[in-house]
């Protein structure tokens, strides 16, 4: 079972998914980009090297989902898949740059072979709370963008899972850790 | 104007670009994949680095595409801009990889921002010429791929080229060079 962690930073989605890790021996736990060889250098190129084109930034995330999907997900379907980001953030942020939804989901169902994920497990936090788990230097790398830019994307990917009706749990972040992990277990265990 | 210059290797389109650089003093010459920091980058993506999906490829070039259309293409509108190979050759080879020609036209329309070249300079070899021209050390490169591959994706251009309605000028690749300088001169100015 492939199941999608998805947030903005801070939403505290990584905790959890190294709580998920204690609790199940044959999990399987990847990330986007990054979780390939080929991923690896895409993520250096989209760090270090110009890219004026948003179309290409696009095609190239898009390119690193296909690589992850057909070296990771695709062999280990047998197992429990938690993926660290994936094809809904991807399409909140391109929605922001100005790209058509049906066109992104046609596009992502390409780079998945239409293997979307089976479950998606969604990170709501409220700009208070944001701001308060953000460390001062970290939110000066956010603030560059803007918190109501991050915001936004947030309420994009609800948007886009209610619109693809896809199987999505909401976390509220600001619920106890415990808590998140006993409805994150449940989720997955139904 | 932007055209684009196709043809499969040893069909003399190179020599024939160095050609025309010589008759335009303000003419853009350019290839894909390389003629941007990031197409150089993903070049060697694409030769150094283990991709096992072919979608992955697929949108690796198209990235590539998208960015070369936006930081050479489009800022030389006014000029003369030829490409040593473009969008074709990439849609002869998806195709031979088994994708869908209209799906894989609309992702180039989409890299592109719709705007094709306005000309076409297809080159067409036959077997024999082909085999003689290509050394012998490229020949056993060749060869691994086989010389009926490339010939499928000489014979996968033109009825791209066909389908699309594309306006283009095929080149027998075996008269002089002289005549096929004079026929594209031509071309280009009518």
């Amino acid at each position: 079972m492939y199941i999608l962690f998805e947030g903005i930073d801070g939403c505290g989605k990584t905790t959890q998914i190294e709580l998920l890790k204690e609790q199940f021996k044959d999990i399987v736990v990847t990330k986007e980009p990054g979780g390939t060889p080929f991923g690896v250098k895409a993520r250096e190129l989209l760090l270090h090297t110009k890219i004026t084109s948003s179309r290409a930034e696009l095609l190239l995330f898009l390119a690193d989902r296909a690589e992850h999907y057909s070296e990771v997900i695709a062999p280990n379907s047998d197992k429990l898949i938690v993926s660290d980001r994936g094809f809904l953030s991807g399409v909140a942020y391109a929605l922001e740059a100005g790209f058509d939804l049906d066109f992104l989901i046609e596009l992502n169902r390409f780079a998945l072979m239409e293997c979307l994920p089976q479950k998606i497990v969604l990170f709501s936090i409220d700009r208070e709370t944001l701001k308060q788990r953000v460390g001062s230097r970290e939110q000066d790398k956010i603030e560059q963008r803007g918190f109501e830019y991050l915001l936004k994307i947030q309420e994009s990917m609800q948007r886009v899972v209610e619109y693809m009706g896809l199987d999505y749990m909401l976390i509220d972040a600001t619920e106890p850790i415990d808590t998140i992990h006993t409805k994150i277990i449940e989720y997955i265990n139904n």
